[in-house]
């Protein structure tokens, strides 16, 4: 196939993007397909040169993706294929090919029988046409949903691969199908390698700081700073280099800049806090159990979102009011009456009661004032107490967080998890 | 100014977007300008109808707005006005317009003093670039940070906005800013209206089977299917309609799509569910309780995420080992053990539990397979109970949902608060 490489960076393959749907459009949808796709065709060393946003009308399909194959000859979709009116992608890129559409009957019995077992209903007539496949294109399996996706290729070696819009679905494919396709027909070159470092609990322009005042500490890797209400991830990115090359120049980088972070510093790539501190509990056969005040139930719902916690979170209980603080956790009334409920002692009596409740080994308790009410000119907004309560010791922390209320509670939540994660390392 | 309308639906007032970065190309950032913008503009009856993504590369900017400019005359780019190397935006576009770059000399000193009384330094010189203005153009001022944004045009009435890419700051300029600008310079035309009907518990296709069949339905506005994990959202859209006409053309369109829907029906625009269970119980002077299994404090998280929900929620129990079922919740071991924790016995005795333990008077409870492990024969993965109970009345459901553990335990949070509407609706 023929990876127009003219475009891209450092000579390797070059695609273009097109996603559809006039809710991306209209911006009622945020595109998140695209920078999945972006990120993963990089790690093939692939590059992403161009991107574009069309709505549901096949002109503009049609138009958008005969200039990216003008240009780059290698042009993936996603969106369109659904069961609907408005889902034109397959009829706007049959066209551009010059193919008809035809049924795969194999398809329309399969997504027959599925509705069948899972919906215990007829297929909807409106679904028939997921069933259909421009001639001589290929079908790409879908594990995720009922609507294939589609490879067209024409004989200049031009192609297109359209894959559904819905998130998972369009994950599912690219990995199961699209991308050992793709690898098949890549040229063997240089690749971009990357590797994100996760750190918590430290500014940004702190974080900068620290890594300019060591020189040279970066050389021959790019180095983003990606802020989230969960932290900052640094990216570390090595281009058009030698696959092993690269890889040592990114592990040796890896490492300064890990040292020169110090104590923030958590995991690497996707890796999840709650997933550090369930680890790290199971080798210790300990488990957790939550109290939780403002969060009510998102440090609980954190840690049972990773597969297998529960040889590790036993629950535990959500106190937003204070009767359940005081019923349930067993926080005194004058603490509660004198100190306010966001406070040192009704954080540690809140961990230390959910131990005495549940059993567990590890207490982690939370209570705070979230806003956009409740704050007052000693606790404003953002006020929240942690702790954590390990072998008869606890550590809390008052912390003052910025952000809406949503952020508040992300970070109140993150910064529980580092403190188990810190309590449980013994840093 | 000419607002080139070929490209447009309806006649109304049609822009690009082009928005640039290495960051939004590779993904390491999701592109949340680009819906701000569609969002904001559409309710001035401006259409995006086309978007673009580039890299941070002049010949790359150029050419997208070039093709932009030749066809829809009216583009806005976001990013790369910055202060490093790789922002290109003004040069390139300066190039474009055949215009050279400037010092607004007034700019680069304000920039000087900011840097002097904000940051106690002298300006690096790097950022000497930022007061750099083409020839004729216009500066947009930016409250927020800075870089001043810029509008170019050409004799055509062919113009370019240059906004930062910070969100914040391009957000504050353009409400601050461009705006204005633009609400001057529109054609007195039609706008776009929609109104977005929020349904749970219904499949796309099927709820797309029973709105076809009512022949005229949605005549003169356009539906889109939005779904989600908390179900299907569907968005009328009507364009290039006098304001009043078209309100009143959406608001009887709505009218009949709902009464079709039926009972999935929840609410409209961005209305949370959760909001709507609080309404409800605020309204009957009812408290809130949760039980929570493989959801492990999701549902509960999802209801205090509303602002004020500590006068509905009391808390609840994160039962997720079977001994909190038990010590806590008061579910029966001898149950447990014969019916297994996913069964009706056990979600109905959560449920009645977490209101005997706290007092409350709708109480919530779920329990399930969220995958990807535990899954059997007679309970696979996706197999969830939910009950709802109130006033000494239990409603509860066995469901089978699909998708990966996420996507399961966020439907089965969304189906729950769907059974407490329905029970407090007495639907």
């Amino acid at each position: 196939v023929n990876f127009v490489s003219s475009a891209s960076k450092g000579g390797a393959g070059a695609v273009e993007i097109v996603t559809i749907g006039d809710e991306l459009l209209l911006g009622f949808t945020i595109d998140t397909n695209a920078a999945h796709l972006a990120r993963t065709l990089a790690g093939l060393g692939v590059s992403v040169v161009r991107r574009a946003t069309v709505g549901d009308d096949a002109h503009a399909i049609g138009a958008a993706v005969r200039e990216a194959l003008d240009r780059t000859g290698a042009v993936i979709t996603t969106g369109g294929l659904g069961p609907t009116s408005d889902d034109r992608t397959r009829h706007a890129i049959a066209d551009l090919f010059g193919r008809t559409l035809d049924v795969d009957e194999a398809h329309l019995e399969w997504m027959r029988q599925r509705w069948r077992t899972r919906f215990k209903t007829e297929m909807p007539e409106a679904n028939r046409q997921q069933a259909m496949i421009p001639a001589g294109a290929r079908k790409l399996d879908n594990h995720h949903g009922s609507a294939p996706g589609i490879w067209i290729e024409d004989d200049a070696g031009r192609w297109v691969a359209m894959l559904p819009g819905v998130p998972r679905e369009m994950r599912g494919m690219l990995g199961d199908t699209l991308l050992p396709l793709l690898v098949d027909r890549l040229p063997s070159q240089g690749a971009i390698r990357s590797r994100t470092l996760r750190t918590t609990g430290i500014a940004e322009s702190l974080l900068a700081d620290r890594i300019d005042r060591v020189p040279g500490i970066t050389d021959g890797a790019e180095i983003a700073y990606l802020p989230s209400p969960d932290g900052v991830d640094l990216r570390l990115t090595v281009r058009g280099k030698e696959t092993k090359v690269a890889d040592e120049l990114l592990t040796s980088v890896a490492s300064r800049v890990r040292s020169t972070v110090g104590k923030g510093f958590y995991g690497e790539g996707d890796t999840d806090l709650a997933s550090v501190v369930l680890d790290l509990c199971r080798a210790r056969t300990l488990s957790i159990a939550v109290a939780e005040s403002c969060t009510g139930g998102l440090l609980g719902a954190r840690l049972t979102a990773i597969p297998g916690s529960s040889d590790v979170v036993v629950g535990g209980v959500i106190a937003y009011d204070n009767k359940i603080k005081v019923g349930l956790l067993g926080v005194r009334d004058d603490d509660l009456a004198r100190e306010g409920a966001v406070s040192e002692p009704v954080v540690c009596q809140m961990a230390a009661g959910v131990l005495a409740r549940t059993g567990a080994d590890l207490g982690l308790a939370i209570t705070g004032i979230a806003g956009p009410g409740g704050g007052t000119t000693e606790k404003p907004v953002g006020t929240v107490w942690i702790a954590a309560t390990l072998g008869g010791e606890t550590r809390a922390h008052r912390m003052l967080l910025w952000g809406d209320r949503d952020e508040i509670r992300r970070r109140s939540a993150q910064a529980t998890l580092e403190l188990a994660r810190r309590t449980l390392v013994g840093e």
